[in-house]
């Protein structure tokens, strides 16, 4: 590679910042995060990088907070340093599901994570699977998104799916629905969640097609606690579903969502490594990895060619 | 009204600004706008507004682009006029359905609007129903959006419901399905379609869900040629639909809309009047007005109360 | 030509475009527009345009504001696009006559332009006699201003112009005049307008100078409804004019103007194909390329050449 | 007046905004301007501005490059110290002459002065007379242009003007001519200037139009060093005019002006006092104080009236 | 208090805050922070904000890097819900350590917290004693800048100061020794500390000044882990000093400080509340509450009073 | 070098340009700065500088404010022509001492002068000794700080300093005392100043360490009228002081700076000429060039390296 690349990795998912480097045949450059005692953090660019196009790799992996920080204070201190181009490569972008005002007083974060990457001096992001497409609206300098579903599809292909059937945990989140069923040639249900009285949960109600004696894929964009998915497992086999399997580029897994996953009727959850899973493992979880894509996107960018084909 | 409050009309749609004028029994602010032989237009501002909280309505309906130009025109010139604020009364909003990048190397419209409101210095921004949330978050200034649905719902109230189904035609276009099913208690289905080989279009393949022996209710954001919903009407007589209404908030009805509306076997179109309808109205078409609920916003605003039940 | 140099075409002006391609001996770049039936634009810019040098070619002509519209989205889609630079090249300036402020409450719509074009990401601008100098100051990015003056004089040399006389056709629009005096020796003459009581309208009321036995030429910037050149021919040939000739950069030509000039006095109208006449012409007029000038510009600006002795 | 109304004066001219104070029958608030050895200014703000609505009087008088300084420190300074909106009074515009790029590779420096006054913090401005209306359009703040010719015209009048004429110096400068005509109802008069070869200074060659046996009234927006109303008044009488008198609104008057005017057979200089000029009169040049029209647009601003009459 | 005033607490210090309401007799306005499973935090404003002047109180405690998030998101979503104008009170500013650029390629976090700030939609700043005072200059909005030092004083003249010396612990941090000297009338010294070798660490080896048969008073405007000062105690024991007392305005006392400070031979711990203190106490640390000077700040804000006598 | 950087001189130091130039064995570039009779300044960039890597060289010495003004033009007309990025070369800092807000409603010049510099264009800076680091934070663009003291104690460690002692005239002004101390291994004394009464200057009161019997060496960064080093080094006689020494970067020697100097019991003034001396000279003062370190820098920074080994 040319040497005027350099990748540097934040603290969140050094592993894929590696494994990306790996791919691209070249060494991560050299950065180091200091945290003081009073919880105020340096970052030390450790290499001269004038004039450089650079790579900061950063994923909303916990502590997403202190890694939005350490996140801007890095490019700040890229540009200050004359770094020519900074993409923010963000696997997994920081507050994505804040992408809506759904009540009054509240900020979209999601946007405001925009500016201030731009504040800080990001040139152009790259990032996957972003919860809602208008996220790339809310940037003025250029994103490329790439997209999970053709790593899971690829793998999910592997399934028995013979007598399959795409679900989708929720109508409002039923878009992806339609990119999963194109590559697959499966056929499609959606749980119908309704509001009661002033309850703020929705609850499955009501299932929109069928699953009846066929193996459902419940299909995500991220899973969370695991409550959604769980919930929808056993309102599908109550609905006569075989089996159930998850689907999912972002595995967030926070909290008990391993146990639960792994007490649960659940077989399968294919999720990819945007944020790293660590000891957070159970054997039912199967972890893809992006670092080939997010590898070829970035040789791609890196020389001006389009990318468009990976998405 | 506090005479500090001036509410000018764009060339879009001088009616629904008279409306919303008389609703809050106060006159309609004087402009003019001049479009000389070169096609350059010149809008006068035929009255001081120095220190004013001024209210400029224009609506995305035809000729678009030239409405679009002479809203900008008009902020700039409300602007550099010494209006201390100017609102963007956009009932159906520019481009809102340019709101992600769905193919490479396209602008996101709706975006770029966004930008071009404040660079002409509009201060904040009023409208319906834009086609997707986040879209709110295209700006830095602060936006209103009002909620056709519970308008559309208490007219179709009124429709005998009892046996009712409300659909969606497409998958992706479902989110708003979930906010009418929980106003009226209905149950849901889903079109599902699908793209085959390297055509473009999606055809309707599947029905997710059931309309057999019901009257069907087609909800949407627009309505804009008409094709879809026609073919979507088709789809459910095909599947055992008794009836086919259809409630948008937008009625675009462009080009063939009306002759095929009139044509087909709908036997309702329910839309509002953020758009101007002048002569294209069949009688299968009724037409509930916006003009309270935005005369409602707009004092609302104006006196720093908050308009969030107002949506 | 360096492949990274990539020549557009909005839908003004293709002609233009094609054959300042065909100056620099390369292709045009590949975009479409599609218009909606809601009449909302998508520019799809069909090249990749990653690190490349790139000039969009628009014009001020019918549909204008609808032109603008086109430009600002496909600016923003290039620069989406990852080019290096994008150069908006406007052979005529859009809105250059609204370049100041002659009544209270209106804008100066030429700033507001650049404004906008700024916004969406121009990174500079190529132009050919703005209708006043003072427009360069209103944008931040440098803006190279072409001269029609030597194309026209150079044509008119060829016109017997022994007993020639240049006129002005206002007092406000002889700036130009000294230009071409300079050219081509010939003395000048101005026709003197006034305002009488409330009357918006300027009537040639006197004649500063002399045209007696002359053969006039009227030189301005732009010939719009010709109705300004028709009354000053009529003017000159009551003051002892033997004939009248008119030269101007820009053939707007909107309106009545072929008709009114095919059916006055005037002999031969002068004029460049900044804008597209298409099927506008009478042969009284002749029209120039300045495909050559733009042509010779766009490889200086490429290559970092001073294009100072273009202008 | 209002408490909340406040005016300050800069080093260029504290008699005008003392008089303009006057006219307002309020105090001049207390500021002071210290210079230190190393020439570095300290603008000390000696009143509370917290929420005010300040007025900052600076003139481009020398020196002139300080003064800009000193006008930017102010205004940042007040801004900081929490006044609600800034004011830039400047009678006489900075680097006015600077509109446009008359050459390669220079500044139009009245952008310059315009983007560096925004960047400070001004708000607004007030000033009289631009050198061009364009000006206006480099600053996208709110700008007032106040009118010297009414205030010339009314003096003018009391003169013996029976067999008069007005002239302008040079065809480019001929624009405000028209207004003065029409102020007036007197004919008008151009000279024609030309650059032979190489020189760069343009030669009075030609008159257009006639002074013969006639009282010529030059009329221009500023006089600097006199060195061109004193060739055109030469050129003049040369043509037969009975008497030369000169009205300008700006008395730059600098270096060898009044020692000219003295010397010359110029028998009246008419100015105004945008410029302080202390005691560099002699009995020729008559002043018109400024300073009513500026109190009478301070007051309209502050009072959110529109000032569109006085102008 | 005027009702159109409203004073929110972040998750850092709602004592400081309650404490503040409490002086201005007012109640603290109502908003909650949600922490989701994934980390991402939603800041709801229950309260109607809109035309209000919003007081946000957020300060650098633990955990800095999510109060940090926690603010920005907050100011977003006032200014979003249309808060007149946003006070961002900082009592101990975010990062105020790193103002300056000691080694390569680091960011001046600093100034990026400023700009984040501005980002945001903050309008001003309130905060106490800045670690160096050009950090203001990092602010384009106005910043108030409250002292600490006069309390401190205040207290520390009730103890027994007749043979006492004030002491710097550190050549470059002798600043405030000045000002607490003039207050306090009593002699200086300061510790005088050298690097040597490669060794990062800068270690006490001389004082300047004389502490022997003093009561030694070590005045800083922070004390972090402890080490410091008590390797500055130490010192001025071994070189004679009576005892050693302590006074900063901002008592971080991260890690292991209070346990240190408890078994070190310095007898008394003088700091403010800028930063909760809550469970660290020893005996030894005496606490000062900087919320009647920060109401005072509040109050005169809001009423566009100066607050210059306050610092 | 390479032909696409161009080294330009404003008109306040020309000669340190020239010396530059002759380090990089390259030629000063073309350009004239033109002072009108109305002072108004023109910059004629007399060189193509399209694509160029641009350095102007502009130092704060007389006339300041108007240098000022020189450079922001020539900057902005830099990048109008098209420069690929203009550095700001200013080896001693404009404004730099105005670095906080020491007393109520003044502006912190040093800040604005960041500003303003960003605001005509400058891309980045390189300067040499900032009067505080933290300067450096008020700039969005990268700023390369060189640092005059190892150029001074490379000469002073050719006098006798067996015997010396490092002074500071001021607490607040001795944080260099660290850096010379370090480089020269030799003890430090500070002069503590006191305040009294009313009296808004500060007396030399105490000596906090000791110069009995030794050669004094007071160091600052900068030497303006003298009055302080003069003060103190009669301050320092009167304490037993054997001779006195001075060392700083900048040589500002304004007023009666070289005459004090001259009449004083000072032996020696070291100063670098990051400010003209010209005819100022005394044999007292002894100037060192820093052209060879800013000719190496600029050098550095064409070429991308780091020049964090140069300070």
């Amino acid at each position: 590679m040319d040497p005027r690349i350099k990748i540097f990795a934040g603290s969140s998912h050094p592993e894929l910042a590696r494994a990306i480097c790996a791919e691209l045949d070249m060494p991560l450059a050299k950065s180091e995060t200091v945290k003081f005692s009073n919880e105020n953090l340096m970052v030390k660019i450790q290499e001269n990088v004038r004039g450089c196009d650079v790579y900061f790799i950063q994923t909303s992996a916990p502590p997403v907070n202190e890694n939005i920080v350490e996140m801007l204070i890095a490019i700040d201190a890229l540009k200050g340093a004359s770094a020519a181009r900074v993409t923010a490569v963000m696997p997994y972008y920081f507050y994505a599901r804040s992408d809506k005002k759904d009540r009054p007083r509240i900020s979209i974060a999601a946007r405001l994570m925009a500016d201030l990457l731009q504040t800080a001096g990001a040139d152009r992001v790259l990032c996957m699977d972003l919860h809602s497409p208008q996220i790339q609206g809310f940037f003025r300098i250029p994103v490329d998104q790439l997209v999970g579903a053709p790593i899971l599809a690829t793998h999910m292909k592997t399934w028995d799916i013979q007598n399959g059937v795409l679900v989708a945990g929720d109508v409002g989140e039923a878009k992806e629905l339609g990119r999963f069923a194109n590559l697959m040639g499966l056929p499609v249900a959606i749980v119908d969640k309704r509001r009661y009285g002033d309850d703020d949960r929705a609850v499955a109600t009501n299932l929109i097609g069928d699953v009846e004696g066929k193996h459902a894929i419940i299909v995500d964009d991220e899973i969370a606690t695991g409550g959604t998915i769980i919930e929808a497992a056993n309102f599908l086999f109550a609905r006569g579903a075989l089996s159930v399997k998850v689907a999912a580029t972002h595995g967030v897994l926070s909290g008990p969502a391993i146990a639960r996953i792994h007490d649960s009727r659940i077989d399968t959850v294919l999720v990819t490594d945007t944020i790293p899973l660590r000891d957070k493992l159970s054997d039912k979880v199967r972890v893809l990895s992006v670092a080939p894509v997010f590898a070829k996107a970035i040789r791609r960018i890196h020389d001006g060619d389009s990318v468009s084909d990976l998405f």
